[in-house]
């Protein structure tokens, strides 16, 4: 089991050093601007942890919410000084528990530093401070003309700074590509308190080791990003929409596995279960049918009539998997609200009880098994399993869900938990596709990558964060400390 | 100026230590099989430097060439208990001296792991050894309908381990990105002799540190390179081939920009001045005009109308920049000989004296103001420069060319070099777009970077090759001999 870092350490909960916790709290007060500083433990407590409603976490001793990089810097050197760990967060909507306090740290809430400094259209390009709201950069971008594709379903609350902490992932990865395949240059502060830049402006560059892609999806443990220059892409074309219904999860997963077959790359390929439709539609009344055990939804953006031969050529491949019904949506209106039911399922789900969110990605060949072996897990542990899926990734999101406060019910799911991310590995997948380590996948990663690969990775984290401050606990547990 | 590492070290070149290098030569000989261990003065030396001729070598102590990824962990095992260094390469095909033998080195060269061992067309991923020639890999997907973009002009001779090592970029990066982009996972021997595996296989995976990107592009530093799995897409519809002259290099690099604001994204846009064109024609008699001051020479790959429309909108935009004639080739034969001109034109000029290579990468909007500047340093240091580029990705690669024997000639053009770097760098480029820092731009990286980033290089390079043996002295020099 995971045990939270910070209950070995001197530095305990904060009113066990109340002394130190004040001189931590007067040094923060004298390099932030008012109102910078947060220690009400109402307040302290609302910025503690992330959506992993399953991952443990303790007390901070303080919130800041900088504005300049100047005053991200002034924190770290603070907490250098002190001795004290910090936690960087966005807007808390991680699923992992990544940004989850530990105790006695401070918590650096980049939310106030959410200005968008530039949109280069010739270059395409924008410059973007890490509290900019994922929606809101697009949007801005879209004004002229350029597109900024990573979409996670988290989009209209999740920051660029928390999305590249987590590498994070979303709808049109499938044909687009991840967080880390746009950004092009990072300002960070390091471990020893250095504001630094890595990476380019430039479309290509090669000028020593690539630690932008090293900081992309260190979930804050190797320093605390300040800035992000993301890559554009021109606007693209209307998409078109295709749907299908099956009559079993499994068959679902086989017309996945024809769409590939088929050499069309959708610009989206989603799977959303039953028990998902049903959820939103209590929720919000989308008139969504949940007759079929599972859909898929298709998108594909291709211009012109080459769209039009890709999409029925998806509709072709759910029919091959065994479609009891599939069609080209022709009503925009119909298939916003089919997209927009896959966004809202994640809330929706966690309406019904605490939810512990699977993230495994496997190979699109092994899809219909692992759909396979989670209906049999969900069986055999007696586990409520509600599924979605970036189906076209591979990227399987089982969600756990048990009635609130029933303990037997919640050790059956960290179970049944465990046997999917052993079934994703031997199927040769990941343990985490796109929503990172935090605290609730350590025991995954180890399952997942040899000792020598950890090894590795502690003796990075060292490296760049030598004091041992910098989120400590998360992606890997300290050495002693291993799950 | 570069001092090349190995010069301060107790390990002098192998004749002062006869002993210690017949300790290592033996300990290499019983680790390896029949005729994998080369000692020979005059083979060593074939092996002992890439295409960079400008970049000092020294003589190594052996050369191993490994069949399996096992005898290469016992080659960096023997040099680990020995302390001797060792230098991996590919074909030797690099343009900044990475691969270059240090004094008493073991080169490590990976030419004879070969094999394609797997094309997965369901997952769209090959698995590969690092000695296999790119244009092998790129024709043995392509019978399975599957395509690996990255291209480098080196394609017929490179391999994929040097592509890697270097995050080698090519013609259609502009549209396809680089090597990078491609890697999905790596088998490495890291500077400990651990023998592990890096990356996925799957379409997305966020599980730890990317370790894959960290050692792409690393230049056999941080580890040696045994297996590459790299990401496939499907085959692409056939190109179509726009070609513009132009009366300055400075016009051509005004279409350059007006390419890119008109939004469309071509999938090749290269210049190649009249020298280059001269060069060729002189070596290969293509019937190659060279009356232009400098030719771009474009392609687009959308399918059908949508491809016609683009090409017709880069002629215009060729037109915009100033083009003296411009037009679509309808003549396959004609295309493919200019692009093979474009391939041709390092070796042609090589032909005419040793070539310094540059390979500044600048914003897309500083191309007309980069060549500009090239032509100046040219007149002003009374060098020939003649000026390729991947023009798309403002990558320019201008060509300093000395008469043989002519050492005066040779210090302006260390000199025109230096200033081409500083002016890339003032327009808010990087002294290498491509190429890699090897030991040409050991100089330019701790110009273009801060000395806090510097010293992550070297936190990082310590903590994953503790004992200092992996291709010593290149991307960033030793600490004490910092240029």
């Amino acid at each position: 089991m995971i045990t939270l870092p910070g209950e070995d350490r001197d530095l305990r909960a904060a009113d066990e050093h109340p002394d130190r916790a004040d001189r931590v709290r007067r040094a923060l007060a004298a390099v932030l601007p008012e109102g910078a500083l947060v220690t009400t433990p109402a307040s302290v407590e609302r910025y503690s942890h992330d959506e992993a409603e399953w991952a443990p976490y303790a007390p901070a001793l303080a919130v800041v919410r900088p504005r300049t990089a100047e005053q991200v810097q002034a924190v770290v050197r603070v907490c250098l000084e002190h001795g004290v760990p910090l936690v960087p967060r966005g807007a808390g909507t991680g699923l992992s528990g990544g940004a989850n306090a530990t105790a006695a740290s401070v918590v650096v809430s980049l939310e106030a530093m959410d200005a968008v400094l530039e949109i280069n259209t010739v270059e395409r390009y924008a410059v973007v401070q890490p509290g900019v709201i994922n929606d809101d950069l697009r949007a801005a971008v879209a004004e002229q003309g350029l597109w900024y594709p990573p979409d996670p379903a988290s989009s209209p609350w999740s920051t660029l700074g928390g999305n590249v902490a987590t590498n994070a992932g979303g709808v049109c990865c499938v044909k687009y590509g991840v967080t880390g395949d746009y950004v092009l240059g990072l300002q960070v502060v390091t471990g020893t308190g250095e504001l630094v830049r890595v990476g380019r402006k430039t479309a290509k560059g090669v000028a020593g080791y690539d630690l932008t892609a090293l900081l992309v999806g260190s979930e804050g443990t190797l320093g605390v990003v300040t800035e992000i220059t993301v890559r554009l892409r021109p606007a693209r074309p209307p998409e078109q929409t295709v749907v299908g219904h099956f009559a079993s999860l499994v068959s679902a997963g086989e017309a996945v596995a024809a769409v590939t077959r088929s050499g069309v790359v959708p610009s989206a390929l989603e799977l959303l279960d039953r028990h998902c439709l049903r959820a939103v539609d209590d929720w919000k009344h989308l008139g969504l049918e949940a007759d079929a055990a599972a859909i898929l939804l298709a998108r594909v953006d291709s211009p012109g009539v080459a769209g039009d031969a890709e999409a029925e050529t998806i509709r072709a491949a759910f029919d091959e998997g065994g479609a009891v019904w599939s069609a080209r949506s022709e009503d925009p209106q119909e298939a916003e609200a089919l997209f927009a039911a896959r966004r809202l399922a994640y809330p929706a789900l966690e309406r019904l009880g605490p939810v512990l969110t699977e993230d495994v990605c496997v190979p699109l060949g092994a899809v219909p098994a692992m759909l396979a072996s989670i209906e049999d897990v969900a069986a055999r542990y007696d586990v409520h399993i509600a599924n979605l899926a970036h189906a076209g990734d591979g990227n399987l999101h089982p969600l756990l869900i048990t009635p609130p406060g029933d303990e037997a019910a919640r050790a059956r799911a960290q179970a049944a938990f465990e046997e999917i991310h052993a079934t994703a590995l031997a199927l040769g997948g990941t343990v985490t596709g796109e929503h990172g380590v935090g605290l609730l996948k350590r025991g995954g990663l180890v399952a997942e990558v040899a000792p020598a690969v950890i090894a590795m990775h502690h003796a990075i984290r060292v490296a760049l964060d030598p004091a041992g401050i910098l989120n400590p606990g998360k992606v890997v547990a300290e050495p002693e400390q291993e799950v």
